[in-house]
């Protein structure tokens, strides 16, 4: 018995602050619905009397005075928002039996509308609404939220932005219940993942997905050509434009608020990676050139994408557009067949905005630091500026079992040239299946390699972060010190391990 | 009774070969002095028949057709090439009783002579020697390499070879015996340390210095500073030049081959940091700002700098031009106090060449991405390139505990930029003191660190690492690419926690 199904047992998710913190809310008035926004932090207060509020991805777990039951899931947050939306909205054409949709966030703002989530974000981040729903018409920064995700406490993707970062959970064959999930979610958004991706491939795989969903304060994203291959017993050449069609609707009625789709490996593409030290290392891609091959015929995710799009559309979900062809060492950084693809998934970027639907375009994986800058530069330049979401990259391939280290000099790297959303690395990568400690491990890694390229960019609210703790430091106040810290209770109990002597104040 | 103190228990320090590693040596005959130079390597054998040598920093201790006796020390392996110099050499004027003494690394490659240590360094480095004697001649590189250090296997630091890491090891006043810190520096090198520093500063400061120096394959640096001040009980003010002579003549004697002289700290300078978030917090920059405060006078280290140079001279020691100055905080990067003692260790390492003495010099410490590149560039115009060996930087303050990984982020940047000797940060920087673990994960996360530079900087031996392992990889040979990681034990143990599931291929 699992905790999840034990109603009697504690609550089988972790609660209660993080240590030091409170959780506040600033209240923000939607002149346009009447609305009452409540923006979340995380209040630190300091023994000088004084306090600072951080960023704070953690939902209502971390919130005594919130009720936290994840059988019945969180309290739809935008359900109110959502269905004014849809109130004022029409029906979408040619949506395949798709909900009566509102517009979507790129159409308001396009329509030059700000959206109760733009205003929350605009809170969040410290900007002004009207710069949200302009980088949002552009397509300069995405706001995922499936109208069918109403638990979800809006973020944006933005290179404009605070830089965020993406926790990969997921249940495989092989281990793990769906209660564990869940607790993973929570968990990794406790330490400041600002979306998780389910990567789920198990039994139970739409179960897993649904309670994740109901108990999620981030967007969630998912692979959905991974369950789709699972409905053809995992044969690649099995799959079809209708299997995945069916996948992605069953999810996007779950709330899925952003989707990977691999469109950008073509079949003339693939022969490119023959060469390659490590050929196509994602799976997605992998899948992808495995099905062009079996039926010598154009990838189905390119000859549907106009079909896929309608459907996006009529959820609101982002696009995720995933490279496939992604280099897999260091060896094949910016080839060829890296760049082909890149250049195809910023033709489908324009297409998908034509559809009103919201980008992001995913990024390596493995390139050497002076190859970073280019991935930006040419995506930016291909894609209109779509937010960059990369996998790290590793900067080297030579420590697996630190390759969280590797990944987060390569992501503050690229997050400071201009990335959006950092995929987080855990130290099990190439290894083995990642616990509970390494997804804490991996989440803190990639905040500091955000928060690194945040300060580089010159975020205002970046800096007075670490003077702060800083100032924590040089005047030897140690609990302020730990409570600033991006994890207190590493930090309090390095120190408690030793006395603190006098190295404890150099460097 | 300690390890070292039990001749009958098995030998208080870490022997036998790294997992999947052979020692082998390269035989190189030095033409001039007629020696034969054995240059060590670590050889990893692969299962499809191939092997990859890599650069070995552990010494004998790796070697299991070596005897290893902590209680007798290393043999000395340049015991008769440094008797030959000194046969050929003159005595030096005004060295205040030091030892007759042949021209230093520097003041050979002046005069064209390529030594037996520049042969085995381009040995190390696969470089001609001619380009490493040109490298030491204009004090781009410096071979750090005491006369007195005969068990020393010599190495180069300078921006056109291998980026190097040093680790700080020593004892304190409340811990750790000098058994526990010879098996410190073993334990550093074995995973790849290029010099180690002892930065002790409890009782038996003498006798722990000189078991790490007869036991050393790897260079060794202080801190005199530190010792000085524990002669005059620890009250800065009481420091005079001569307390600070003569504990750089004792440490010199038993064979420091580097030695940070905080000589930039000028009187004028100290205001500079008053409205510093840190102020200063380098230790030993704190003592000579204490000191000329104290006096109201200049900085005895800078006004009696060429008699230092003098001492250096003798016994060829390298110069480390300590930053006494440097940021302690991300606020206070390149700031008027930090620059302004760069440009007087600019002045100083002028000096030190003309007395044909090696200079690096040092730097910081805290500083956000977009600050580092021109940390390299001003050091480089005012110090003329000398070898710059700079502590992380940390590209954040807020994730104590991880300060490793922060620091890493820095360091990779800096060292891409042309840092040569990058200094380690432990988990436990800020906090505590590092134990075993805490030393080798800040040594293999700083390996890790200056081989992402070497592949951005195009290093000529640095790739074939790369591609060898992610060939192992692609291949699913897993003992290879455990054996060919930096960390092989750990790499295979988070392995051996799960199953090879299908995400261990991704990424």
């Amino acid at each position: 018995m699992t905790a999840l199904d034990d109603h009697s047992a504690r609550p089988g998710v972790t609660t209660g602050p993080i240590m030091g913190s409170s959780k506040v809310h600033t209240e923000v008035r939607d002149p346009a619905s009447g609305h009452v926004l409540r923006v979340p932090q995380r209040r630190v207060g300091l023994t000088d009397g004084t306090h600072i509020d951080l960023y704070d991805t953690s939902g209502p777990y971390t919130d005594p005075s919130a009720t936290v039951d994840p059988h019945s899931g969180l309290p739809g947050l935008r359900e109110e928002w959502i269905a004014q939306r849809e109130r004022n909205g029409r029906r979408q054409p040619g949506t395949g039996g798709a909900p009566a949709a509102g517009p979507t966030q790129s159409a308001c703002a396009k329509a030059g509308v700000i959206t109760p989530e733009m205003r929350f974000v605009a809170a969040r981040e410290g900007v002004d609404p009207e710069f949200v729903r302009d980088e949002v018409a552009v397509g300069r920064a995405v706001i995922p939220a499936n109208r069918r995700h109403p638990e979800s406490e809006p973020m944006i993707i933005g290179k404009n932005f605070l830089v965020k970062v993406n926790a990969n959970i997921g249940n495989s064959a092989v281990t793990s219940s769906v209660a564990e999930e869940v607790e993973k979610l929570v968990w990794a958004t406790r330490w400041g993942a600002d979306t998780v991706m389910d990567l789920s491939t198990g039994k139970r795989i739409h179960e897993t997905r649904e309670r994740i969903l109901r108990n999620s304060p981030v967007p969630i994203g998912t692979v959905p050509v991974y369950q789709a291959l699972e409905k053809v017993d995992g044969d690649p050449a099995e799959l079809s434009w209708e299997v995945y069609r069916d996948t992605v609707i069953e999810q996007a009625e779950q709330g899925v608020d952003y989707m990977t789709v691999h469109a950008g490996v073509l079949l003339r593409y693939v022969p490119l990676t023959a060469r390659r030290v490590t050929g196509i290392v994602s799976r997605g891609g992998s899948i992808m050139a495995a099905w062009c091959l079996a039926h010598h015929r154009e990838s189905f995710l390119y000859t549907h994408f106009e079909e896929l799009c309608e459907i996006l559309r009529a959820y609101d979900i982002t696009f995720s557009l995933g490279d496939g062809l992604r280099p897999g060492a260091i060896a094949d950084a910016n080839d060829e067949a890296q760049f082909a693809e890149l250049r195809t998934l910023g033709e489908l970027t324009h297409v998908a905005r034509s559809y009103d639907v919201q980008v992001m375009v995913e990024g390596p994986g493995h390139v050497p630091l002076h190859k970073i800058a280019e991935n930006v530069r040419l995506e930016e330049e291909l894609c209109g500026e779509a937010p960059f979401y990369t996998l790290g990259p590793l900067a080297t391939d030579i420590a697996p079992g630190y390759d969280h280290i590797t990944s987060a000099i390569g992501a503050a790297q690229i997050a400071w040239h201009g990335t959006a959303m950092l995929c987080y690395v855990t130290p099990k990568e190439h290894l083995g299946l990642p616990n509970r400690d390494d997804v804490k491990t991996g989440v803190i890694t990639y905040k500091l390699a955000a928060h690194s390229a945040d300060l580089a960019k010159g975020h205002p609210r970046a800096q007075e972060w670490d003077d702060a703790l800083s100032h924590a430091r040089f005047g030897f106040r140690w609990q302020d010190q730990f409570h600033l810290a991006l994890d207190p209770e590493t930090a309090q109990a390095y120190h408690d391990e030793t006395l603190p002597a006098e190295p404890a104040k150099t460097a």
